[in-house]
């Protein structure tokens, strides 16, 4: 089948069962593929505490360090808080599991929902903002950031479809580039202002804040929160690792914080410091490497590490999104097909539907990442504080050594997580959080209302209290042809018929009174063993004397179920089939819903 | 079934054979029915013959009077012609009939490539006279032409669909309105004048004509043919006449010939004597019956029955082109569904494809006219001429009493339409004519391509030289069922699937080892005698594993056929069917262009 090889072609050979059992990574592995998403935040969030403090005043920008400080406090108090969930669930602690087994399945579904948002955003926005950079140091592409984010998620698409197995290796690298070239960023854009290569605008921390409205101040620690987002990945991807897998996650967790911290927290400052103030045209990102490297080559490979890591990041969410419907389809809230593993074809439904999904959220907001962070902040906290307030009853009902310190930790993560949840409903809500609250429901129900569909298929089809016969009975069953004419393919579809019944009648539908003799004579030296049963048609339709017979056999014979066996031509050309099995088309679509009758197509393959 | 009623809503109760035996209707409603296309062109060929003159100069005007006199005597011409037609093929005398008989093959489906054309043109040219008249009286209304337009053809589709019976009954008062309407207008014109009520702007003919180029002269000539369309189409339909056939035929297209003269020159000569000049936004009839009523109730109700008769003459190609679409589908030049009379829905894909060419056209053009005429008159003068050379050849061959003067009047009328058509090919090509031109030779290859294909099946097809055996063989064949569980469906389709072979398998193909010997100590106790065949798959694809395994049993088994029995859910509302049945659609794709499989769905009801 040429459809067979051009699917090969594009997704490669498919990964047997074995293979799949060996693939478990080291930690330099997996951080580099699990932190890409909370790492190539730092390209943005610094920018999104500066949009709202710059747009009240130059002086107000003075407040971003302390904003990213609390943020950075934050991140200490949920880095913590998600070491222990590891420890508690070493199968994978997604925060749909966590909310599922310990606060029920409502609070599960809506942090599943949340879930999916938040990894449909993930890649909406990091494509974004990678392009954005891009865009930044070479000024030619602006324009086409809608196109340009299409094709790179696309491209992403085609890569991730291939399996875990080619990916891993391509989306090792991006990351320790990433990794390097921002090292070599804070260290050098440090350098330039102690040994005075450059003048600070600013002094690190300020001696007195100007007053502004407290709710502004909120709205950009709110933004800042974007940079948190990710952090949850490697707690989600505990069975990936080697063993001791559990300590093995809890070790990369803590270098994957702490390399955010620290480029979250340094990045700020020297943004600060060097006074950038964010512009529409240019990343804040993109102004710190341009201040620090001058246009040198240095700048355009930092920006290009920081497009990489940016399209590197949505990575996470092709690898989340189809795990995690493929789990909620495990527990009957998405389509069955969603759950299973098909050749190299992983989860490929949940791939292209999250590549879909997200190229359309990048069309509808233009390309625009500060438009797009507000829906993103919602979910990614709704799901932190379900997943806190998860464990936080985990912690309280099993009781196991040391539970009242893993109370004090999930219950501080759990207030926190919820508090700036609330900061940010509250202050991003007309910016766009609100969509993400009210298509919540929406997924929700859909869940809810897939899951009782299978429900109650399941107690339909159910054998309880069934006791099987001895033997299975066979079905009395009648084999009805509808015929137009004598020829090989109606010889062929009888030799079937009279295989599967011994009942067995030819009908024909007479619209030419002229042409009847003529074809019951040829069918008697044809097939004279067979009933050959003519049809008037007084209204000159084919389809419903056809129907009537059917019936009236059905009830004549006490049939259980009629065959209606169709003779039907298989053509050289696709476009040919259009001259052929119209009325064949129509039978089937007649007796589709029609209980206890059983239309199989005998097909006859034309070398026309 | 629903649709079986709504579909009766809109189209009506079926009509029977008998029904349509007993529709042959009188002289009256004959011409009712069948020259409103010809009659309603007087609404704008006088128009058409106007434009290009006075494109040119205002004096250039004159010229017109001269131009309708040879457009007059044209239709002498043709007429005279169509009524030996008459007598020649009292089956109906359609150019395509004329053609292929006569002249072989290809001039039958050049012809009948014309006249499709042309039936698609005089619905949407009639349908956009009528709306520009409509808008004429009514202003307002301007500027929504081509919706305007697009709701009359679905109107009128729809009054189609359902049959010829009443549509009749309907379609002949609006000829007989226009047919008194028009002489009130002519009558009325001519009085006013001769009692002084109006001055005349021009005399009736000139004793010196302005010099203006023979082409644009030619051109005006050319573009007033469009007053001939439709003359042809009671010829076409002499069966639908009482006995006498032929003679009622005859009389009725001679009636129809003087009106359409008498109406034709009447309108152009007192447009000319009133000094009318083509306008943009009101049609040239309108502004004469405005001219001789005023703004008068009469004016409204004259311009009413213009559009309304424009309206019905599109009732003359929706019984013109689904039935030369049957007559060329019985020929297999077109899809054989084409040919077949199902219900009410006599034709009905027919008429719907034609409704839906025509809104393009009209779509294409804006709803303007005088952009749609040059691409009409092509395709009636092509099949005019082939007409008449076809009856040329018809008496020179079969030289029957009269065949002489049969000649000579054919000779006289095809040289003349030829020499018509090649004025109006060179004159209006590049006004549109080009792509008539251009198009009619696709549509000849397309007849031609189907052609071959259904010759090539039905040789392939053939018995010819086939002896019958004795008895038919049966076929050996085994069955297989792909499960995946045990449930009620699952039983059913086992229980068909011993009931039409001896050899059934059921395959499991494993993804979840650990659930094989829980689904295989169930099997044994359900259905212990059918062999249970537990397939591996290391890729983790469930349809391959199945093909392979189908490939392999009729090798082994020398089958002849396989037959795959697939249980399948029928849900109760048609979204949760998205929920179910994925396999069994993977498992159908595969086979469907495998020789030698048979697939068919045990369907089990659910009520969820």
């Amino acid at each position: 089948m040429t459809l067979g090889r051009i699917k090969r072609f594009f997704l490669g050979e498919p990964l047997s069962n074995q293979m799949a059992e060996s693939a478990r990574i080291p930690k330099w592995k997996a951080l580099a593929l699990m932190s890409s998403d909370a790492l190539s935040s730092t390209a943005y969030a610094t920018e999104e505490i500066l949009i709202p403090l710059a747009a009240l005043s130059a002086l107000a920008v003075s407040w971003s360090m302390p904003v990213a400080g609390a943020i950075a406090l934050l991140l200490i108090i949920i880095t913590i808080s998600y070491r222990q969930t590891i420890r508690a669930y070493p199968g994978g602690g997604s925060a749909y599991v966590v909310a599922k087994e310990n606060l029920g399945q409502g609070a599960g579904l809506v942090a599943g929902a949340a879930l999916l948002i938040d990894y449909t955003l993930t890649v909406a926005v990091s494509v974004a903002a990678g392009v954005a950079n891009i865009d930044s140091a070479i000024p030619m592409l602006q324009g086409h950031r809608e196109l340009f984010s299409a094709i790179v998620i696309l491209l992403i698409m085609v890569v991730h479809l291939r399996g875990k197995h080619d990916a891993g290796a391509l989306l090792v690298l991006p990351t320790y580039f990433f990794i390097g070239s921002f090292l070599l960023l804070l260290g050098s854009g440090t350098m330039n202002l102690l040994n005075g290569r450059a003048v600070p605008v600013a002094p690190i921390l300020h001696e007195t804040y100007p007053e502004i409205p407290l709710f502004l101040l909120l709205r950009s620690f709110a933004s800042g929160c974007a940079a948190l987002s990710g952090v949850e990945s490697i707690a989600n991807s505990v069975t990936s690792f080697q063993e001791p897998r559990t300590k093995n996650a809890k070790t990369t967790l803590l270098w994957m914080a702490t390399i955010l911290a620290v480029f979250f927290v340094g990045l700020s400052l020297l943004a600060h410091v060097y006074g950038i103030m964010p512009q529409a045209d240019e990343t804040v990102i993109s102004q710190l490497a341009r201040a620090v490297f001058g246009k040198t080559g240095l700048y355009y490979l930092f920006q290009g590490f920081t497009a990489l890591i940016l399209f590197t990041a949505a990575n996470t969410a092709f690898e989340g999104f189809p795990r995690l419907c493929s789990m909620l389809a495990r527990d009957r809230y998405l389509p069955r097909q969603l759950a299973s593993v098909g050749d190299r074809l992983v989860f490929s439904n949940g791939i292209m539907g999250l590549s879909f999904l997200a190229i359309f959220l990048i069309v509808l907001f233009e390309g625009n990442v500060h438009r797009l962070i507000p829906l993103y902040a919602v979910g990614v906290f709704l799901s932190f504080t379900l997943s806190q307030a998860g464990m936080l009853r985990h912690h309280w009902q099993d009781r196991e050594p040391g539970w009242i310190r893993a109370l004090l930790i999930h219950g501080f993560g759990a207030i926190t997580t919820l508090v700036v949840l609330a900061v940010i409903a509250a202050t991003k809500f007309s910016h766009g959080a609100w969509m993400v609250i009210a298509v919540m429901p929406f997924i929700v129900l859909l869940f809810t209302r897939i899951h009782a569909h299978y429900l109650s298929v399941g107690r339909e089809l159910s054998l309880d209290g069934v006791t099987p016969s001895r033997q299975l009975h066979k079905v009395k069953h009648t084999v009805i042809i509808p015929i137009s004419g004598i020829h090989r393919g109606v010889i062929e579809a009888l030799r079937y018929a009279i295989s599967i019944s011994d009942d067995v009648r030819a009908c024909y539908v007479e619209l030419d009174p002229g042409a009847t003799d003529r074809i019951r004579s040829e069918w008697t030296r044809w097939a004279h063993d067979i009933p050959f049963v003519v049809l008037k048609s007084p209204f000159r339709s084919v389809v419903r004397p056809m129907l009537e017979y059917i019936d009236d056999v059905a009830e004549c014979c006490h049939d259980e179920v009629v065959t209606v066996i169709i003779p039907e031509f298989v053509t050289s050309k696709w476009r040919y089939s259009l001259l052929h099995n119209q009325t064949a088309f129509l039978i089937r679509a007649a007796l589709l819903f029609k209980r206890n009758r059983v239309v199989t197509s005998v097909r006859y393959h034309l070398k026309a």
